[in-house]
């Protein structure tokens, strides 16, 4: 394809130079060679006989930084110490840590948080456990947990590896919505275990956000869970993604002026978050979704070993069309592709109805190129943060997490994922709209706020909020 | 007893008073019978027939709150709409939050910390599973567990009543220490599922911190999980404990020149922190101890249904003495006591050998009231802040933890607690030394540094250091 999926960085290579055989002009060229631009050379120690010296470059991908490492390593009187990028730098030590609402400053205040003076808040939660969310941390604590099964595209890395995620998810939670979020990474695969844990571990937490868990394992996960506990579970890779999704095609339809009950949409990759984003759009009134997975169209002719085939079969695909996504994209206003690079080719965008809508999400390198699809397509979106309208779930889980905490509510209902799209959609105004934005930015400040807002009134009118929101 | 186990206290009582019938000297004479002093009125808000207003009373006790609020409530015109008092206020929303080491400031930083920066960060620790200490939170990371079940001594108030205790544990291995501590509260109480609970939830941290867990219980869950984890699981209401009365025992011992080898020590309450304590003057090289419990001291003549105390017999007691503590307590050089109010009488300090040294730790009323005991005693310690000497734990777990990281320890070991009880008492230098003076505060910020290094060194002697320092 032509896109490329790295992101270039400055890359920080700590070198120590044999004073007597080095020559400067040489790792230059290497520099120039690996296609990168020297921005700064600081002295970090210094010698008889050698210096060290961080020398940082720019304007390199992952793939020329190690061309440029191989080229340096084999230098004469050089030697590679070290090489940080500015993605690791800011990884160093974790990406959070515990914040205090207030120190203690003296003996008093030692006996206030602490023992003994403590003991007559813990008796006041024993007698009354509902205030737990008054003087706890329960009330704006959200746990967010994986199994490191299915962390970004990198697939089942373990719990250790899926940390950065995780902290990186915390770290978004509270920037964006002020929310206290904690990772938790589970050292254990099994669904019953993983279910026992997170029971366990509920008591300190007002809402679970479940991250980056394996299909179909984080079905029953969610499931279950909603079931035991009397506070939110959230599959964010699940619904976040299809809150999103519905909120940039309701722009979309806006813009191609169709009806989310007239239109034919067409989804690739029917696993965890293709069976949520379904699901989302039928709730939003769409009829005629058709699913696609390797074997084709999921109809109801077929026998599946995967349950959740057949209930999709069930309750999508009206006329029972059966074919590769060739033959059943044909006259279809929306592609939503969650599955894997390349497999929209352009000429199956050329059979879909007038002004085709293509979201296009695998990462890092989409269902179709965004430059090829361009001069075919009416309204593009991805992933990515490079091209126009990134559908990004960042919009969606800060935000609904606030509500959801704010109204003190005892799940993230169907009504409460909905009204977060329609919340997310409104950012962009009608004098804003157009086929390059349809999604606001996870910068804007704006969505939170609509979110939340959004959310606590779908919560009140459902009846699961248990209180007025703090204002 | 003479002394009260309350701490005085500011309240404030919101009351909502009717114009017509309220009568403010009447509320006045209220807060006079109960003994408070009012220091602050302010109106909340004010409509024609009512006004709201907080009162704030100072000088109160907990059974004199009671009192008055009793009073109040049954004023004609006055309602109670809240009572808060200062230890309330400071628990309002939990006590530590979630903070960022660094904001995210644009685009290029989200791409960092999260999609799709942070992948190459997870393939690192991925491939090379030792960089999570170094890119993730881990090398900073202690959770604070609990089952809930033997909370200060409130006993078995269940998970969600032992937060408070948990975060503020939390706040001061922060503040203390810069350790980031996160507390969870285990909606269990099963040993098996504690076990595999904390099991699963450990790749995160760097260290576990059990807390408040009942015994027997609390030795098999911690026995275990040193044994299964690779960092350091530490049971803080034994170990902690242990360590700061060894260290006050040492400075005792300066003071009335008798060596440890040459005491007769008689400890009381033969529990988790009393087992301990008695393993830990074992190892210190105390070789006469007798632990009493309720049926006198514990020897090698009687069977036990509680197999830890047939193991505490062969361990302790080598004259093999039974009877009473009046009994076993004549000619002791040492009472420590960690079991029940008042158990302790003049007459037994009288009978101990020349210069009595006693620990009373029960909380808050201890083995004997101090100021009774004061005229027969050459050194007295107890758990309180409004006596001498407090023995209290904070003394250990954030110094102790804190070399622990820094050392990367896999566990922390009887040398690592030897050497942190005598580092506690080292921080009184010969010229301070007194009989009021044996331990150093908890805000001597001394403490934790001095811990810090004796731990690092012990951890390095015996081969459990994985890490030099960070300096």
């Amino acid at each position: 394809m032509a896109i490329t999926s790295g992101t270039s960085t400055h890359i920080i290579m700590r070198l120590q130079l044999d004073r007597e055989t080095h020559s400067f002009s040489e790792i230059a060229n290497c520099i120039s060679i690996a296609g990168g631009d020297v921005i700064g050379i600081d002295v970090i120690s210094s010698t008889k006989t050698h210096t060290v010296r961080d020398i940082t470059v720019n304007g390199l991908d992952l793939t020329n930084s190690k061309l440029l490492i191989d080229l340096i390593s084999k230098l004469r009187g050089v030697k590679v110490i070290n090489i940080s990028d500015r993605t690791f730098l800011m990884h160093l030590g974790g990406k959070i840590e515990t914040g205090l609402k207030s120190k203690i400053k003296n003996r008093d205040d030692l006996s206030r948080v602490y023992t003994p003076g403590v003991a007559s808040v813990c008796t006041a939660i024993a007698e009354e456990p509902d205030k737990a969310y008054s003087l706890t941390i329960k009330r704006n604590t959200v746990a967010v947990i994986s199994d490191g099964t299915a962390v970004l595209g990198l697939g089942n890395i373990g719990p250790a590896a899926a940390m950065p995620v995780m902290e990186g998810k915390a770290l978004l939670f509270k920037q964006l919505a002020n929310v206290d979020a904690f990772p938790l990474c589970l050292d254990t695969q099994d669904t019953e275990e993983i279910i026992r844990t997170i029971k366990a571990v509920a008591p300190a937490f007002g809402g679970i956000n479940l991250e980056d868990i394996a299909s179909p394992r984080c079905f029953e996960i969610e499931r279950r869970l909603k079931e035991e506990l009397d506070v939110p579970v959230f599959h964010d890779d699940q619904h976040g993604t299809a809150v999103v999704i519905l909120a940039g095609l309701i722009n979309a339809l806006r813009i191609t002026k169709k009806k989310l009950e007239d239109i034919k949409v067409v989804i690739t990759g029917i696993g965890a978050a293709g069976m949520a984003c379904s699901k989302m759009l039928l709730s939003a009134g769409v009829k005629n979704i058709i699913g696609v997975d390797r074997m084709g169209a999921i109809n109801r002719n077929e026998k599946y070993d995967n349950i959740y085939w057949t209930e999709y079969a069930n309750m999508t695909n009206p006329d029972n069309l059966s074919g590769n996504l060739s033959e059943v994209i044909e006259g279809a206003d929306v592609f939503i592709g969650l599955s894997a690079p390349g497999i929209l080719k352009v000429e199956d965008v050329k059979s879909m109805a007038k002004d085709p809508i293509v979201f296009a999400m695998a990462n890092p390198l989409p269902e179709i190129d965004p430059e090829k699809a361009e001069p075919y397509v009416r309204v593009m979106a991805t992933g990515r943060s490079d091209f126009p309208n990134q559908i990004n779930n960042v919009l969606c889980f800060p935000g609904i997490f606030r509500g959801a905490l704010d109204s003190r509510s005892t799940e993230i209902n169907e009504e409460m994922k909905l009204a977060a799209a329609h919340a997310i959609a409104s950012v962009v105004r009608d004098e804003e709209l157009n086929e390059a934005y349809i999604i606001p930015s996870v910068f804007n400040e704006k969505v939170v706020e609509k979110v939340r807002e959004a959310v606590i009134k779908a919560a009140h009118e459902t009846g699961v909020a248990r209180r007025e929101p703090r204002e």
